[in-house]
Protein backbone atom coordinates (compact mmCIF):
# COMPACT_ATOMS: atom_id res chain seq x y z
CA UNK A 1 0.00 0.00 0.00
CA UNK A 2 1.48 3.57 -0.97
CA UNK A 3 0.00 6.71 0.69
CA UNK A 4 0.32 10.18 -1.28
CA UNK A 5 -0.56 13.21 0.88
CA UNK A 6 -1.03 16.20 -1.99
CA UNK A 7 -0.95 19.28 -0.36
CA UNK A 8 -2.12 22.46 -2.07
CA UNK A 9 -2.04 25.86 -0.41
CA UNK A 10 -5.01 27.14 -2.71
CA UNK A 11 -5.69 30.44 -3.75
CA UNK A 12 -7.80 32.10 -1.35
CA UNK A 13 -10.79 33.10 -3.81
CA UNK A 14 -10.43 29.50 -5.34
CA UNK A 15 -10.76 27.33 -2.74
CA UNK A 16 -14.65 26.91 -3.79
CA UNK A 17 -14.14 26.22 -7.01
CA UNK A 18 -11.01 23.91 -5.75
CA UNK A 19 -13.46 22.01 -3.51
CA UNK A 20 -16.22 21.21 -6.96
CA UNK A 21 -13.25 20.11 -9.22
CA UNK A 22 -12.10 17.95 -6.26
CA UNK A 23 -15.18 16.31 -5.93
CA UNK A 24 -15.28 15.00 -9.45
CA UNK A 25 -11.98 13.74 -8.85
CA UNK A 26 -12.48 12.08 -6.01
CA UNK A 27 -15.56 10.43 -7.08
CA UNK A 28 -14.16 8.91 -10.37
CA UNK A 29 -10.68 8.27 -8.36
CA UNK A 30 -12.43 6.05 -5.77
CA UNK A 31 -14.00 4.28 -8.68
CA UNK A 32 -10.63 2.90 -9.68
CA UNK A 33 -8.93 -0.32 -9.16
CA UNK A 34 -6.39 -0.03 -6.56
CA UNK A 35 -7.86 2.78 -5.61
CA UNK A 36 -8.50 2.22 -1.61
CA UNK A 37 -9.14 5.92 -0.15
CA UNK A 38 -8.90 9.18 -2.00
CA UNK A 39 -10.66 12.29 0.38
CA UNK A 40 -10.08 16.16 0.47
CA UNK A 41 -8.81 17.43 3.79
CA UNK A 42 -9.15 20.82 5.10
CA UNK A 43 -6.28 22.14 7.52
CA UNK A 44 -8.32 23.00 10.93
CA UNK A 45 -6.20 26.17 10.99
CA UNK A 46 -6.02 27.40 7.53
CA UNK A 47 -9.17 26.51 5.21
CA UNK A 48 -6.60 27.33 2.09
CA UNK A 49 -4.93 24.18 2.51
CA UNK A 50 -6.35 21.37 0.97
CA UNK A 51 -4.46 18.28 1.39
CA UNK A 52 -5.43 14.85 -0.71
CA UNK A 53 -4.94 11.69 1.41
CA UNK A 54 -4.81 8.85 -0.89
CA UNK A 55 -4.54 5.33 -0.45
CA UNK A 56 -3.18 2.86 -3.36
CA UNK A 57 -2.64 -0.77 -3.66
CA UNK A 58 0.78 -0.47 -5.42
CA UNK A 59 2.34 1.75 -7.87
CA UNK A 60 1.19 0.14 -10.93
CA UNK A 61 -2.29 1.60 -10.00
CA UNK A 62 -0.89 5.17 -9.18
CA UNK A 63 0.33 4.74 -12.59
CA UNK A 64 -2.94 4.26 -14.18
CA UNK A 65 -4.71 6.90 -11.98
CA UNK A 66 -2.16 9.78 -13.48
CA UNK A 67 -2.89 8.59 -17.03
CA UNK A 68 -6.47 8.47 -16.61
CA UNK A 69 -9.07 10.55 -18.37
CA UNK A 70 -10.21 12.44 -15.43
CA UNK A 71 -6.74 12.88 -13.57
CA UNK A 72 -5.42 14.44 -16.81
CA UNK A 73 -8.75 16.67 -17.08
CA UNK A 74 -8.90 17.82 -13.79
CA UNK A 75 -5.22 18.11 -12.35
CA UNK A 76 -4.25 21.18 -14.48
CA UNK A 77 -7.09 22.51 -14.01
CA UNK A 78 -6.53 22.01 -9.84
CA UNK A 79 -3.01 23.50 -10.86
CA UNK A 80 -3.97 27.19 -11.74
CA UNK A 81 -5.69 27.60 -8.64
CA UNK A 82 -3.45 26.70 -6.39
CA UNK A 83 -0.34 29.28 -5.40
CA UNK A 84 2.22 25.54 -4.32
CA UNK A 85 1.36 22.24 -4.20
CA UNK A 86 4.02 19.21 -2.69
CA UNK A 87 2.82 15.77 -3.41
CA UNK A 88 4.69 12.88 -2.11
CA UNK A 89 4.46 9.35 -1.58
CA UNK A 90 4.76 7.27 1.72
CA UNK A 91 5.07 3.66 2.59
CA UNK A 92 4.05 2.44 6.36
CA UNK A 93 7.16 2.10 8.47
CA UNK A 94 6.48 -1.60 9.88
CA UNK A 95 6.28 -1.67 14.02
CA UNK A 96 7.52 -4.88 14.32
CA UNK A 97 11.13 -3.20 14.15
CA UNK A 98 14.05 -5.17 16.51
CA UNK A 99 14.50 -2.57 19.41
CA UNK A 100 17.79 -4.81 20.84
CA UNK B 1 -13.16 12.61 12.95
CA UNK B 2 -9.35 14.74 12.60
CA UNK B 3 -6.88 13.47 10.69
CA UNK B 4 -2.89 14.59 11.68
CA UNK B 5 0.23 15.14 9.67
CA UNK B 6 2.70 15.28 11.58
CA UNK B 7 6.02 15.49 8.92
CA UNK B 8 9.61 15.31 10.21
CA UNK B 9 12.23 15.56 8.56
CA UNK B 10 14.72 13.50 10.26
CA UNK B 11 18.73 13.92 11.02
CA UNK B 12 20.18 11.54 8.43
CA UNK B 13 21.71 9.75 10.92
CA UNK B 14 19.20 9.49 13.93
CA UNK B 15 16.65 7.92 11.39
CA UNK B 16 16.90 4.68 13.18
CA UNK B 17 16.55 5.79 16.80
CA UNK B 18 13.48 7.94 15.91
CA UNK B 19 11.70 4.68 14.32
CA UNK B 20 12.68 2.44 17.51
CA UNK B 21 11.04 5.80 19.68
CA UNK B 22 8.38 6.02 17.17
CA UNK B 23 7.46 2.47 17.64
CA UNK B 24 6.54 3.22 21.23
CA UNK B 25 4.50 5.95 20.69
CA UNK B 26 2.76 4.04 17.88
CA UNK B 27 1.93 0.96 20.11
CA UNK B 28 0.31 3.35 22.77
CA UNK B 29 -1.33 5.44 21.60
CA UNK B 30 -3.54 3.01 19.33
CA UNK B 31 -4.39 2.13 22.43
CA UNK B 32 -5.65 5.47 23.45
CA UNK B 33 -9.47 5.78 23.75
CA UNK B 34 -10.81 8.24 20.12
CA UNK B 35 -7.40 6.92 18.19
CA UNK B 36 -8.72 5.27 14.99
CA UNK B 37 -5.04 5.00 13.13
CA UNK B 38 -2.03 5.93 13.71
CA UNK B 39 0.70 5.21 12.07
CA UNK B 40 4.57 5.93 11.11
CA UNK B 41 5.11 6.47 6.53
CA UNK B 42 8.38 7.08 5.56
CA UNK B 43 8.90 9.41 1.64
CA UNK B 44 9.59 6.99 -0.84
CA UNK B 45 12.09 9.05 -2.34
CA UNK B 46 13.45 10.44 0.78
CA UNK B 47 13.90 8.10 4.00
CA UNK B 48 14.91 11.08 6.40
CA UNK B 49 10.96 12.38 5.74
CA UNK B 50 8.92 10.42 8.32
CA UNK B 51 5.18 11.11 8.74
CA UNK B 52 3.18 10.33 11.53
CA UNK B 53 -0.34 10.11 10.10
CA UNK B 54 -3.31 10.22 12.75
CA UNK B 55 -6.83 9.98 13.00
CA UNK B 56 -8.71 10.39 15.82
CA UNK B 57 -12.01 10.46 17.11
CA UNK B 58 -12.59 14.55 18.19
CA UNK B 59 -10.81 17.25 19.46
CA UNK B 60 -11.28 15.88 22.91
CA UNK B 61 -8.99 13.16 22.28
CA UNK B 62 -6.47 14.73 20.83
CA UNK B 63 -5.94 17.17 23.90
CA UNK B 64 -5.96 13.88 26.01
CA UNK B 65 -3.45 12.24 23.95
CA UNK B 66 -1.37 15.72 24.52
CA UNK B 67 -1.18 15.25 27.99
CA UNK B 68 -0.79 11.11 27.65
CA UNK B 69 2.84 10.08 29.84
CA UNK B 70 3.72 8.40 26.32
CA UNK B 71 3.10 11.37 24.18
CA UNK B 72 5.25 13.45 26.90
CA UNK B 73 8.11 11.15 27.51
CA UNK B 74 8.41 10.44 23.77
CA UNK B 75 7.93 13.31 21.67
CA UNK B 76 10.53 15.71 23.48
CA UNK B 77 12.74 12.97 22.52
CA UNK B 78 11.49 12.59 19.05
CA UNK B 79 12.19 16.49 18.72
CA UNK B 80 16.05 16.03 19.30
CA UNK B 81 16.07 13.91 16.46
CA UNK B 82 14.52 16.25 13.81
CA UNK B 83 15.98 19.37 11.39
CA UNK B 84 12.11 20.57 11.33
CA UNK B 85 8.63 18.96 11.77
CA UNK B 86 5.55 20.87 10.82
CA UNK B 87 2.16 19.60 12.43
CA UNK B 88 -1.59 20.10 10.62
CA UNK B 89 -4.64 18.93 11.81
CA UNK B 90 -7.44 18.08 9.03
CA UNK B 91 -10.76 17.81 8.40
CA UNK B 92 -12.55 15.76 5.80
CA UNK B 93 -14.06 18.11 2.93
CA UNK B 94 -17.48 16.33 2.06
CA UNK B 95 -17.96 15.32 -1.53
CA UNK B 96 -21.75 16.50 -1.24
CA UNK B 97 -21.15 19.99 -1.81
CA UNK B 98 -23.50 21.78 -4.03
CA UNK B 99 -22.14 21.84 -7.56
CA UNK B 100 -24.31 24.30 -8.95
Amino acid sequence: MIHIVAKNSVKREQVETFKVLAKELILKSKEEEGCIAYDLYEDMNNPTVLNFIEIWSDEEAIERHNKSEHFKKIVPKLAKLVENKEVRLYKKVPVNLKTD
